[in-house]
């Protein structure tokens, strides 16, 4: 049985971004944009607008817009928003926690970390202690949905805490935002991250910044880059409504079609009800052939699960994804060093049809490769 | 009269990049690719080779991409070649080379510079002089074609004199790479920078960087930046064919297929003389309404013309600039401050009829705008 994506025929990502996009989207690229003309850059003063709007973040916070992956746009924010002779403390418990403590590293921001299993989302009476046994620590930098395994961090508890030390809270939502509330009133943050090609089903090429404005007003001279100077790049943008260097114009053009019906579905309930049906329906469905999540479930994020591999001397992860994508859906690795497991992204623009369709295809090529895993007949 | 884009009726972009692409690059953008999957890094692969391969550096060198800007591009090859300790002199006769400046502060690298005015080429000689002046120069940073102007800077002739003096060349190529001859055999270069939405005609959103593999393999601990380190990103992509963070796999798709294009229209040779008819027929067509071009044509590259604003009270160029739109064409804005100009791109995908109708158009406005310029009846 293969489900295609019925709008055009390509395999369904189930991936955490780059992921299936509309084809509305993805049609709103087929313009050629003057980044210096003024249609141009009503569509960035739009989806800045629009993005601020999420997060309910419009009277605090700034949107700052920059090109590159997501991680660009992490690196940029920590960059700006940390001075020099700041200090940030990192929770961890996956990859890419551990990617802004390397961040800190090569940028020569000084940097405490303290661990978890992967399995164990971060505590916030940890951070609390944390804060009041070293008062040089000026900010806190957490992820909110770790992708490398799924996990959700409780971000406005530890939002609370962070501010009641009055320390900065810098926050990786990459693969959150707009699917999972992040209210700007009630938690408290200097800087928000996320990019175009996630939960707002654009296209990968761009992430941007919410920052706090009485914070990014301050930051003149902090960053390390000019590229990734976060405040330079506000500076420009309030002056001539234009980036500073060339914009990747069609992924911006094809993230403001995605807001678009983003707003028309329901925005963030809608867009966070449907991820969590997609979850659900998949964890029952791979349950089912006996294929276990790794995360419980209180702990697990309605973006992406983390699978145990099936224990069985046929399995090879590369086979697997092979017959799964000849049926039409694209998986992810697993990114965990001591288990094997693989991913399945929650996130997309595809139907009801589509996490059926995948957990169809799962079924049969495990049925292909011969591995007996279903708990019931 | 208008002569609108006959593929879409959009305007046509008379600018610097992004540009005009053809619709099959931009159609190449249906499609969304899992960027972990085989059938993306293939594409990744072949672009790379492709792009080397313009330069005739497959023996010599590397093609490391990087998303983002090609300013990304230029400040990750400053950051990545040039060692802490390095010291790099850049001549000046254009925005693009203080930008190379102003990154090496940034980066806290030494620079030195040596000032031109804007019409005026860089001098081999002067580089000579001041190599052998101060040996304690490491690199020379040059841009060849300044598209702050137009100007074409002696490429050849430079980059033999900083061989001689056994010193590094970075080359900021990004308005003449695939349309002006750059041949890795016989113009030695540590690294060469452009990006995807110039003279190759793609989409924006990446720029590479082709460099060294001698010098890139010396390059590990170099970067003032993780996102911004092309000697990680070449490793990871060595290892595994994929990008180390999310690439705009859309940008990338579009990228080869302006790259498929390229080579059937007959690659450099005939890009290059595409844009040479282009420009000569934009210069003469201005010429017979009066408008002067900045430039003395021996210097002036086939890329982008900077012209004289008509010297008229009517003149004013948001008026002048929105007109022209009207009639079909995007123009850009002129860079210079001390004299009023326009500029006007040679690069991009339309015919004889683009630049016949941009010069029809601008001919309508001044006469609209009551802008009596013709020095001919």
């Amino acid at each position: 049985m293969s489900v295609a994506n019925a709008e055009h025929k390509d395999p369904i990502l189930l991936t955490p971004g780059p992921l299936t996009t509309s084809l509305q989207t993805k049609q709103a690229m087929l313009r050629d944009w003057g980044s210096w003309d003024g249609d141009f850059n009503q569509i960035t003063t739009r989806v800045r607008q629009h993005l601020l709007e999420i997060a309910h973040a419009g009277e605090t916070h700034e949107c700052v817009p920059l090109q590159g992956s997501g991680t660009f746009s992490v690196e940029a924010a920590i960059g700006t928003i940390v001075p020099r002779d700041g200090h940030v403390l990192v929770p961890m418990n996956g990859a890419y926690c551990q990617r802004i403590a390397r961040i800190c590293e090569y940028l020569g921001r000084r940097v405490s970390t303290h661990s978890y299993a992967e399995d164990q989302a971060i505590s916030t009476s940890d951070i609390d202690r944390l804060l009041s046994a070293d008062p040089s620590i000026t900010h806190v930098a957490i992820v909110h949905c770790e992708t490398s395994t799924g996990i959700l961090n409780p971000l406005q508890d530890i939002a609370k805490v962070v501010a009641k030390h009055g320390k900065g809270l810098i926050i990786d939502a990459m693969s959150s935002f707009g699917a999972i509330e992040v209210d700007a009133r009630v938690t408290p943050f200097d800087a928000l991250v996320a990019a175009s090609g996630k939960c707002i089903e654009g296209v990968p090429g761009m992430g941007f910044v919410l920052a706090r404005r009485s914070v990014l007003e301050q930051c003149k001279g902090n960053a390390h880059s000019l590229a990734l100077d976060l405040y330079d790049q506000w500076v420009y943008m309030q002056k001539t409504t234009q980036w500073r260097f060339t914009p990747p114009t069609h992924v911006v053009a094809a993230l403001d079609q995605a807001l678009q019906q983003y707003r028309a579905e329901g925005g963030l309930a809608a867009r966070g009800a449907r991820y969590a049906a997609n979850c659900k329906q998949l964890i029952d469905g791979l349950a089912a052939l006996g294929l276990r999540s790794f995360l419980p479930k209180e702990i697990q994020a309605p973006i992406i699960v983390t699978v145990h591999a099936p224990q069985h001397a046929n399995y090879n992860f590369q086979a697997f994804y092979n017959a799964v994508k000849r049926q039409g859906f694209i998986l992810y690795p697993g990114k965990l060093t001591t288990v094997e497991t693989f991913r399945v992204g929650c996130m997309g623009h595809f139907g009801d049809e589509g996490m059926r369709g995948a957990i169809a295809a799962i079924a049969n090529v495990l049925e292909e490769m011969q591995i007996a895993t279903a708990v019931a007949a």
